[in-house]
């Protein structure tokens, strides 16, 4: 007796998920030590000091009320002024309170825009590979999700692709780099040509066309240049980001929007926001974490570890012959399948205790994602079996 | 451009958060000391120490990725068994760890459960006087809420007007006892003769209907009875319970589902409950709460502030004359309004720094809602102000 909705969300219910439950009986065939789980973007290095002490600074603060209490729904005032002020250094950009809502996670903050924003009916658009759960949440609020396809084997996005399929139905483009699962960080010149596309999308059909940036992964950068600030580049850009990556805190939910003044009819999709916050039953994003994550705003954030497992993985498996798209940043590295089929090399893998994912899922099908947000001695002792995966594909 | 729908919410915006607003703005022109502000439910009462003692403790521990982590999207398996536990010692139930999910509060466990049962168009109903917000809940989901008429002056649920409004397209009906914002704590014949009346219908029409009981003030108990386990009376029931009030940390939004194997394809709704906390962008409750709070899981509520509290605005309010409903539970004291229309009363109350809640937006027009959960102080001083009101109103 669950509803028609329910049965669509069951039968494609998350490949990684699943993944991280068969990882645990494998666990128990083959023994913890011999399975090497690259299934989930589950951190492995620890939140840096800073955030523990200021959580015991703030649970030992005087008004407890204050700590654990309700506040506007968009968060608390001052945090919101903190992380508006930080942008400002990083961006020199001009932000205020008003111009940040607090979020259970960036996936909090994503669904609360879609909710504001789309009629049922109306088209969602992101470039494949993407994160897979975009579906459901296209799905929850009944509009459709346009995938545009994959540009392989760099996967920069594919804007030729883009443009026909912009269309009058069209409210909002999903846009995620440090991209999961391809590791790419989308370069200016795709964000450029990007933008003018939908101002001229825009003009053609009067309407408004929002783009959503997804960007837990903004600080894990590999390279020498940054991640562009897309709303530099087009006005009706509202950025989504979490801390779940940069402090590795995934499990404790907090996050922000950012919408800027530019953004047509920007007060009314902040005061959406602030009550979507509330009815999809968040209230608010969790308390304590919003001002302990405001006392870490500047923190710089430490990805040596990360490099490490990269450089790794990447240069072991490019070793042994496997193509692997240069990971610029995010924790994945994007791997071509040995087999055509991707689904049966997953399974080709397990005997060797190797969990990856398919790139089905991400809508990229013959590619695999490993996250390597692991310990390097699980990337270490991996690469023999990935090695003897190889040999028993390819003999 | 934002959503129609949304256009609906921005229209029927919660009455109490605007209230939450204005007495922010009135504590300007008054000084802050001269308002008494009645109505937003958070708690003035710190949470126990045993609470920060236990969140030190997690964040002390040696794997703070464990602590701080993603986990299964229902909940860490260990607290979902230790809250399973805990209920089968209150209520000698038999529930383990697949029975429980772990939730955004009780706010997000409701709507998981909406979203899991209810098709667009079928009918989900409530006993008025109700939480507003359930209006919003039940559009988010394109049901429709179908209000069971209240039943002044003791507030008890209406059964007799209830029975002939079930239909069949009805597939929930929200409980919410110890109810907001009436403190009544709803009577065993009342549920029983529910349970009859639910039976009856579901035999009827060959449907399931499940009641879905919102319990976050359960353990805000001031009578000698125990608030009744619906469970116990009706085999298609899943509460969703919250610490918001009992350990005063409603800012940290975490609380959990119980959908015991009773319940008409309990599997299904479970795994349905898993994949909605994700697709809602909860993900999963907040991580490091999940564990304090099992660690305080069996920790005694101290009620004797909230007791005090009643107590003084009970009777004061009631010697000068106001009529008020017996508060046995929660940290709601309903009144009758004074004047007819309540919202000119609410009005006329805020030259006196008094903000109280308008029973209509609670389905009970003529009627005020006033949140106790201030300083007795505040309730001590309040008194005067009630009573050159209730002066003003009446000369």
């Amino acid at each position: 007796m669950i509803s028609d909705k329910m049965q669509i969300y069951i039968d494609g219910s998350s490949a990684i998920r699943a993944l991280f439950e068969e990882s645990k009986k494998l666990a128990e065939q083959l023994g913890a030590e011999n399975v090497f789980d690259f299934s989930l973007g589950n951190p492995n290095f620890p939140p840096p000091a800073a955030f523990g002490e200021a959580v015991k600074k703030y649970i030992d603060a005087p008004d407890q009320n204050f700590v654990n209490g309700y506040m506007n729904n968009s968060g608390y005032p001052e945090v919101r002024a903190r992380v508006a002020e930080s942008l400002n250094r990083r961006f020199g950009t001009a932000y205020a309170e008003h111009n940040i809502i607090m979020t259970v996670g960036a996936a909090g903050g994503l669904n609360t825009m879609l909710a504001v924003l789309m009629n049922a009916g109306e088209e969602v658009m992101t470039f494949a590979p993407f994160f897979g759960e975009y579906f459901s949440y296209a799905t929850n609020v009944d509009a459709n999700l346009v995938v545009v396809p994959p540009n392989p084997p760099a996967f920069a996005p594919n804007v030729a692709a883009f443009a026909p399929l912009v269309t009058e139905k069209t409210r909002a483009v999903i846009l995620n780099s440090p991209n999961n699962p391809s590791g790419v960080i989308y370069g200016e010149d795709d964000l450029r040509a990007i933008a003018d596309v939908l101002r001229e999308k825009q003009r053609q059909f009067g309407t408004d066309i929002y783009i959503l940036c997804d960007e837990p992964y903004r600080e894990l950068n590999y390279t020498d240049r940054e991640v562009p600030w897309m709303p530099d580049y087009y006005n009706n850009t509202i950025v989504g980001y979490s801390w779940s990556k940069s402090l590795s805190i995934p499990g404790d939910r907090i996050g922000y929007l950012v919408i800027p003044d530019e953004v047509t009819d920007s007060p009314q999709i902040v005061q959406g926001g602030n009550i979507m916050t509330r009815t999809l039953g968040f209230v608010n994003a969790p308390a304590l974490m919003q001002l302990v994550c405001a006392a870490c705003v500047d923190l710089p954030v430490d990805i040596s570890g990360y490099r490490k497992n990269r450089n790794a993985l990447w240069h072991g498996l490019t070793g042994i012959g496997y193509t692997c798209v240069e990971p610029q940043g995010a924790f994945y590295l994007f791997v071509k399948s040995p087999l055509e089929d991707d689904k049966a090399f997953v399974e080709a893998a397990k005997p060797f205790g190797l969990v990856v994912v398919p790139g089905s899922g991400f809508g990229a099908p013959g590619w695999l994602r490993l996250a390597y947000c692991t310990s390097y001695v699980t990337i270490e002792r991996s690469l023999p079996q990935f090695k003897a995966l190889w040999d028993s594909v390819n003999k």
